[in-house]
């Protein structure tokens, strides 16, 4: 039986207390499957006094997370604070760099300073992992990094921020607007202090950076996300979308092109059949497709207390069995920088708009897309009572750039009432 | 720079063309993630003259496998021939005893002779790895092993034989009998030499028994799993079920309960809006539930060239990269002897009949599940011509125990036309 391995927890929100609560709970069970025993030296956290539900009492505090990752009696620091600097990235620095192994749940400090912090737990030859950062319980760090290792990656795509989600699936089963649930989602506190994280889809985006680097071994590059939120997704479109057999979802698109990688966190259509079109709720699912294993799919609970503190684990045995392996799943010093690439692959579009209520409008709509090169799979013109006609349109398979080009020259017809709405169409 | 890692090869079907493929295709990639190169020294298959589409004249050839799993210049036997005992387990028992790595995709194998193989490979401190023996490409070993292990494991279901959900989805969408799409099945080829390892779920309770060994902590235990297969799944009852909101499916179910641990392999049915009531044709799906993380879904290809091949060389570049496990995820020897316990957990069911068409006849069915204490959720009985008339059941949660009970009450009341059938109704 080799040596404890001893944890120091930095951060005691929900999945602080849920890690806590698994060590305590599966002892048995984590030194039979690792060959050691798990155990907590220290703990931090903001405010000592709190009542947190679980006893605290046999570990040592400290007020500052540095000093708790560099303690002696630590081999492995968790850091669950949050925050893409900060406390958080100086303190797991300090670990790295007086050689302990870390575990961390942030997004955004992989997402950011995923490159810099690779390099330095590489060069101290120590382990930091992340599988609690993207989709909460679903293992897909490492089915991507390791269970897909013989793949080329063509493809990885996500819905993989639960409250948006739960925000669409609820605007559509209820048929209130995008302010009526956000309100909603924001009472029941299923949103971050800053809900612009969750609804604008930064976290999400920070999400697929991470994603990305593995697929694709390159360096984790954020900004070069074409980012949209879900803000403007308006119940119309809701509506349309399913009229026409698909959902919407928040959904993040990482492929490499010729031209580079493209990565897109946006609202798009997705079939309602496929299992993205049916994924209801706070649910995630990451879809991941290389060329040897075509399409692999993940579904699971992407928050919460033990979904989350369940990959915190995942790492955690990782590290005491012994398993290493680069941060990113190669070298950091060989990934590559990414050239981010505006998307130039071609998919079909939903558009709707409303056009002006007299002979010929329609035609001459028609005419601009055909003329952009643009050529219509569906089109739905509804019945009205007001001076405008809603109208649908999908689009087959065209560049984001072509469709740009119609859509200005709709706008110089005259005939359209108000701006029209411009969705991608994802292909599974 | 490592060694390289150089593999001998025995069996040369679609999955060990397909592993030859993705490592003269992917050599770049392969030392990019691994950090070493991937080479192949020897391969063996049962005929040398064949033309495989891939050329072999880089390695040597051996007509014995256990000669190739024993050469010097070999690191990793990887065994691709099949079957339970014979030269495959004779050859990878050689491998183990001289000192090399195995990497299998030999279900059957697993199931049967695991324990003794697990014991061996660990006694010599080596790896015997079986990504692509459960599952296909799906890294559901991977997953339940590594990704979850913080969790205890309350349950394991799949669907796990693509070619018995093909059958199943066939009959449903084309209206036909079981015999006719079996034999369409196999004039496709889609169906093993012996097909009763696929339509009578040998092939898939393999499987079963392979992953609960790995959630459960037990010995692998084949013989203990209820197996029935798809055989008596007719039309009729395809056609009932879907008019009651569920799909028929192929499904393996194991889990721990007070009295030992529960493995079945039989027809059951699911709400067709279900993940697992979704799955169409030959994909395969994995359901992992463990008491932090939740429910995990894991959907993918689970057969095929490059499926196969892709779960074998996650393998391969696992023991790349030096990351070592136990065989089943514990040391075998601290595996437990479970207890094969029949089916006890309650479970609604459904249950079609035909009865005399005479007043009172329904009445008796009714009053004889109610004192067999089994209580009837919904009934339909249906229009009909005949002397007979259909009357479908589902019940409210009961054992299988009190429903035999009923059964064979039933067979009493002499309202009975024909045997009644009764299928399980796993909840999800």
């Amino acid at each position: 039986m080799s040596d404890p391995l001893r944890l120091g927890i930095a951060g005691l929100g929900t999945v602080g207390v849920g890690v806590v609560r698994i060590i305590r709970q599966q002892a048995v069970l984590l030194e039979a499957r690792t060959g050691r025993k798990i155990t907590i030296s220290a703990v931090s956290a903001r405010s000592r006094g709190k009542d947190r539900g679980v006893s605290l009492k046999d570990y040592a505090w400290e007020d500052d997370p540095v000093a708790l990752a560099t303690r002696d009696d630590v081999d492995v620091f968790v850091e669950l604070m949050g925050g893409e600097d900060g406390p958080a990235k100086a303190a797991t620095e300090a670990a790295l760099k007086v050689g302990k192994d870390v575990v961390t749940a942030n997004k955004a400090m992989l997402a950011i300073n995923g490159q810099a912090l690779a390099e330095l737990a590489e060069a101290e030859g120590r382990s930091l992992r992340y599988e609690a950062a993207v989709a909460g319980g679903i293992p897909v760090i490492k089915a991507l990094m390791e269970g897909l290792a013989g793949n080329e990656i063509t493809r990885v795509m996500g819905v993989m921020n639960g409250s948006c989600n739960y925000i669409l699936t609820r605007m559509e089963n209820s048929g209130k607007t995008y302010q009526e649930i956000f309100a909603e989602a924001d009472g029941l506190g299923y949103l971050e202090a800053d809900p612009q994280l969750d609804v604008g889809g930064i976290d999400a985006a920070h999400k697929l950076a991470i994603l990305s680097a593995i697929a694709f071994g390159t360096k984790v590059d954020f900004d070069g996300i074409q980012l949209e939120g879900i803000e403007r997704v308006s119940i119309e479109d809701i509506r349309a979308a399913a009229d026409m057999g698909y959902k919407i979802k928040l959904l993040g698109v990482a492929q490499k092109t010729g031209r580079g990688l493209e990565q897109r966190m946006q609202p798009c259509l997705v079939p309602d059949t496929s299992p993205l079109g049916q994924l209801e709720g706070g649910t995630n699912m990451v879809v991941l497709e290389g060329d040897a294993v075509g399409q692999i799919v993940l579904r699971g609970a992407g928050a919460g207390e033990g979904p989350t503190a369940s990959a915190v684990m995942a790492d955690v045995c990782d590290i005491a069995r012994g398993l290493r392996l680069p941060v990113f799943g190669q070298p950091a010093t060989s990934l590559q920088t990414s050239t981010a690439a505006q998307s130039q692959t071609p998919a079909p579009y939903y558009l709707r708009m409303a056009l002006v209520d007299k002979p010929g409008a329609l035609a001459k709509i028609a005419a601009v897309l055909g003329e952009a090169g643009v050529s219509i799979y569906r089109m739905r013109q509804y019945e009205h009572d007001s001076a405008s006609a809603p109208v649908l349109i999908v689009t087959h398979k065209t560049t984001h750039a072509a469709l740009r080009d119609a859509l200005s020259n709709m706008d110089k017809t005259g005939v359209m009432a108000g701006e029209p709405v411009a969705l991608r169409i994802e292909e599974l």
